[in-house]
């Protein structure tokens, strides 16, 4: 007796055409919704149902009166949030609950725990997890903020208690940079959170960035499906996410699926999760943050286990039991996400938009391409830059990186700059093909890599032209020729 | 000590682009050739050099001594066939072989010995494994024919001793229609293979064909990747291949693995091969033929194997051990290949050609697309009528084919007419959801499809040209909406 036939989907772009796809493998009709300048939106196209919402190109995706009204209209009993926007919105999640909607997510106590920093620390310390040492709570004042800094020890980071994304959030190595980094964190967490409490940790030297994905549905049963390292970052935005990480130490890797399942069966989390830590050179494994929806770089792990997260996700939701116990998941091989970004990587990575002049995407064996461009569609500049994701997977590590490097030679998107070239450039460096990556590698890399896009397209061009003329020229002498 | 660094590939279309990759991947140079009209093949921009073969269009892939001198030119060091073409001439191997070029496939003598049907049988009974009954030498003379297909029962089937793709092929079910049918095989074998000779075998009514992949490497190292499902064919040529077969007995299945990897190992066959075999509804098994080639289904077992078949291919013939030994070897999910034709099945399905006008191919999680299309390519008229193959997979087989109607529906080819359609009926039918499917499936069941192909992208554009007008209605109001 299930209830969800109906789904109305609270984004845009590549997340939004992913439910959509899984919607209909699902057999559930979707329902899309788009800002004025989304009209063009693949997934406006491709949702079974679309409506407007006009007004602020922002809110359309934020204000979650104007959503959960659409979705009463268009009769929907459930809408998936995706990522960003309305998906950690506690408030959002209870709103529908309200209007006896079923939000495709955790349960609101849930999401505002995690969304607390401070407290999820907590929590998760009497779960049995460690965490980075820091503050308790979060902190306004300047100088209680420098005690607890030179209790914990240089090098600490500061980070805004509401925030996320990298903002808000400044590396202290030493006492006299204290007072100029409180500052500006403070200072960045108002401007984008509206609060300017902080919290100060311990800051882990050229960590690994690993997160354990885990499903649960609401009857206790928590599984994990395996690691991703998002090591490769860029101001604390990942770039480059693998599953598993081609470097973590087995004994380590076991110790985090078992420390992340226990806590979220104890804490009785429900839907999709990822439990993010950081693991120091000395194998030293830090609890940092719990995000509680599903994730950018979920197809990877999607790759490797053979399991739909979105479907499952949907069907939790739905009051399912969990479909696929921990022993009848079985890993394989290595998947990498690029994620294709209109930004260009020459100009301080400054976002870029435009519209898709030519658009020839990687295929064949391995490739996956989740993404909302198409040639003729213009990048919107109100929202985000990432324009979508290339997987790419094979059955060992090696593998994997020429088969990155195969498919990302074949992609060509012209119109505007891009991070292709980068891509490119990355799994040709020696240190990423080894696997050595750290959350530093992109800030001690950049200077290697030229960014001088080869241009496929043109030199291909140029290889058809000649041939062309010299097919002419032979047939204009009227010679037979047999190469 | 390897010494593949350059390959020629004697194909076209997406097998040779396939091929290309595996080079890229394999960091292999890659050489393609091209007749006149192949100039703008995607295979031709993609490999590193490429070579036009001017004169007949046919013969440019067929001249081996031709394609040898150009593979010498260009120093190659050794050659893939691909399918089809001189990817089962023996003479061509040889040639290879005495020019100092590796052919990337099996010895001469199997190709040989395979290439002949009747040898084969023989050959594969001595071996252990059980054969079609039928005449042990090819018959030319009808009475004597009549005499044995009378002694072995009817129904029979003539087929054409050097023939193959279903040409001079013919089911005779009663003595009176006999005389008609064999006249009608041997003036085919005549015109297609220049070899009237024909053998007679005993027609299993309704089969499922059922065949299995092999890799053997040059130390006696002989592996299978499963088994492929190839019930779905039109007059002998299959259209759609499933991995595993959905509806197999476990014990035939096995089987099948154990008398074929026997046979292969006893016969000393090297390279990749495929063992074909009719299962009867009481799940009887009789080998048909043996491919001493590459398969155009090959996807759907890498996908669920997770190997790569033509890398392999390329490594065994460099001399490689095995990379994966039998244990290793584990598969997971199911996955369907559909072949995309340029064919029109509301006109017996004749063979189309033109332009690629619009190209939107589907993409997301458990897609593959090996295909040689992209927009404004013109499809030319001289070559097999097929496109490209998608290839689904997801963990059971419901899902699989979900995402098949999922895939299907989102694949717009332009231009001209294709099988998407016929695809798209198929994969909504009950019988083949549920997996019962034998070699008389799309036979029996034309007459239920429409063949109406829904305009999916023409039905979004309207949609999206009533919102513009909704929008352009509410702005010119000057009316505030928040839906």
């Amino acid at each position: 007796m299930n209830k969800i036939s109906k789904v109305l989907i609270a984004n845009r772009g590549e997340i939004a055409l992913r439910i959509i796809r899984a919607c209909k493998e699902l057999e559930i009709t979707s329902v899309a919704i788009f800002s004025e300048v989304d009209v063009e939106g693949i997934w406006v196209r491709k949702a079974d149902e679309c409506y407007p919402i006009l007004g602020d190109v922002l809110q359309a995706y934020l204000n979650y009166e104007t959503i959960i009204s659409v979705a009463k209209k268009a009769k929907c009993d459930a809408i998936h949030p995706g990522y960003g926007f309305l998906s950690e919105n506690a408030d959002f999640a209870k709103a529908c609950e309200e209007a006896g909607i079923i939000f495709i997510g955790p349960k609101p106590e849930h999401i505002a725990l995690f969304g607390d920093k401070m407290a999820s620390k907590v929590a998760m310390k009497k779960v049995g997890v460690p965490v980075l040492e820091g503050t308790n709570e979060p902190i306004e004042d300047k100088k209680e903020a420098k005690t607890i800094a030179s209790k914990i020890g240089y090098p600490v980071i500061i980070k805004a208690a509401f925030g996320g994304g990298g903002r808000g959030m400044r590396i202290v190595r030493a006492e006299n940079e204290f007072d100029k980094m409180f500052e500006a964190a403070t200072n960045e967490a108002v401007k984008f959170f509206g609060n300017g409490q902080v919290f100060i940790e311990k800051y882990v030297e050229n960590p690994r960035h690993i997160e354990v994905q885990i499903i649960a549905d609401k009857y206790g049963n928590v599984v994990h499906l395996g690691e991703r390292d998002c090591s490769i970052q860029r101001r604390h935005q990942k770039v480059i996410e693998i599953a598993p990480s081609p470097k973590l130490n087995n004994e380590v890797r076991k110790e985090l699926f078992r420390i992340s399942t226990k806590a979220m069966f104890k804490l009785g989390y429900e839907s999709v999760g990822t439990v993010e830590f950081l693991i120091d050179q000395n194998d030293n494994i830090y609890f940092i943050e719990m995000n509680t929806r599903v994730q950018v770089e979920h197809p990877v792990t999607e790759i490797i286990s053979g399991i739909d997260i979105i479907q499952r996700m949907i069907e939790i939701a739905d009051g399912d039991k969990m479909k696929y116990m921990q022993e009848e998941i079985k890993f394989r091989g290595y998947a990498i996400e690029f994620r294709i970004n209109a930004e260009n990587p020459q100009k301080n990575f400054m976002p870029s938009t435009g519209t898709i002049e030519r658009y020839l995407t990687p295929n064949g064996p391995g490739v996956r391409l989740d993404s909302s461009a198409y040639t003729g569609y213009k990048v919107p500049a109100n929202y985000d830059s990432m324009i979508g994701k290339l997987i790419v997977w094979a059955l060992d590590w090696g593998g994997a990186v020429k088969k990155a490097k195969r498919a990302l030679d074949e992609f060509t998107l012209e119109g505007f700059p891009t991070n292709i070239q980068l891509h490119r450039e990355i799994v040709r460096d020696e240190e990423f093909k080894k696997g050595k990556i750290t959350t530093n590698y992109l800030d001690k890399n950049m200077d290697k890599f030229t960014l001088d896009a080869k241009n496929h397209l043109e030199e291909e061009e140029k290889k058809i032209a000649s041939i062309m003329k010299f097919i002419d020229s032979v047939k204009s002498k009227n010679v037979k020729v047999r190469m």
